[in-house]
């Protein structure tokens, strides 16, 4: 048998909205930004909070999602990737890594849940891009989904955060954001960028100057030295 | 939008070789049986020891996976199920279950990868029918998937085992073909039929045999009292 004999087609059941606008940035894994939120909107016709009845006093879940920006293109064999946390100049299997460039474009995502309200599911600690959709919403099982034994060498924990600091100027503007958006807009530019965005191999030249979308503002920063970012504004896009 | 509005297909980048030949009594997790075996057969094009390069020393899989014996009847919307966990005869949402029958029929669950010969991934803890197509194969990350603080109320610990017990005879045959088939197959018929795979709301009549099978062989057994299984025979199918 080959891969091609068997195929399966899916539709979403929901979408995700969420405060990441653009792959840039986004934290590659979910909890490292728990100011990272957004909300899961039900799709018809499983828009009905009778689907998620039962989910009340459940902390996590587990999202299986498309990667709808990293479709593979027809006839495209990928079978090793460079993943980011090997400084994104190394190859290794497609299937050793959670790359979003994948036979099957499917991600899977722990995120929090917050809250519900109707067939709303709002969430935090995502990595999840703006308009993501969403196939599957199962519960997270601590007895049987926290391996604490479990061993990755190649991810044996959460990457050394880097320090990031802003402008007084751009903390005003992010404090002001943040009473406007009533989300926490400081903690959530600080948590994504102690991820540093940029490829691992680039060495940051100081004069430039970096942006990334998150809610409606763009932020933008610069590498004063190789390990320290520094937020120079937080501008309405 | 909804949810008919976008459509995406997959092909399984492999295909599950399971201890397991039937759903009735695969245990309702992963890891309740460590003796249930299998291997996972990449399929072409993607049956390259290459894809795999990288997972060495990781020491547990997530496997996403199509209930292909759970397939969505065509227009058939289900919003409730009844989870075994909740003795079968209760409805919850089914986005708070990990039931089989969900809108898109995808299956998620955590495996022990054991080694790796060639394209073949052999694991072990499986909760997997034989034959279930594999549409993603990623690594376990424990800094991100091993949450110690999440909470669910409706699954909060492992179920309790019942006692399993085998008449002599059904014994020597277990030992037998566990020699004949190199695999632990005392320890797999125990650690399965202690999930006792029977519907929690049926109260087991005393005459009444049970029987499923595993591998090559049928395991037959009865329940002496409600709390209690006797393994009566085990044999070759």
């Amino acid at each position: 048998m080959t891969s091609a004999t068997l195929s399966y087609q899916f539709q979403p059941v929901g979408l995700v909205h969420s405060c990441f606008k653009e792959k840039f940035a986004i934290p590659r894994q979910p909890a490292l930004a728990p100011a990272a939120r957004g909300h899961i909107e039900l799709l018809p016709p499983y828009d009905s909070a009778e689907a998620l009845q039962g989910l009340e006093g459940v902390s996590h879940l587990w999202l299986t999602f498309i990667f709808h920006q990293a479709m593979p293109k027809p006839n495209e064999l990928r079978l090793k990737v460079r993943p980011p946390r090997l400084g994104g100049n190394k190859k290794v299997g497609v299937f050793s890594t959670r790359s979003t460039h994948r036979p099957n474009p499917i991600g899977l995502s722990v995120v929090k849940l917050d809250r519900i309200e109707g067939s709303i599911l709002y969430i935090s600690g995502i990595d999840l891009l703006d308009q993501t959709p969403v196939l599957d919403i199962k519960p997270y099982i601590p007895y049987s989904d926290a391996i604490h034994q479990a061993e990755n060498p190649m991810a044996p924990e959460s990457p050394q955060p880097i320090m990031v600091t802003f402008l007084d100027s751009a903390l005003q503007q992010a404090n002001d954001h943040q009473q406007r958006l009533k989300q926490p807009i400081v903690a959530l530019i600080e948590q994504t960028l102690a991820q540093d965005p940029k490829p691992a191999y680039q060495t940051p030249d100081p004069q430039r100057i970096y942006g990334v979308k998150i809610w409606d503002l763009e932020v933008k920063w610069q590498y004063p030295c190789a390990d320290q970012i520094q937020v120079i504004s937080v501008s309405r896009l």
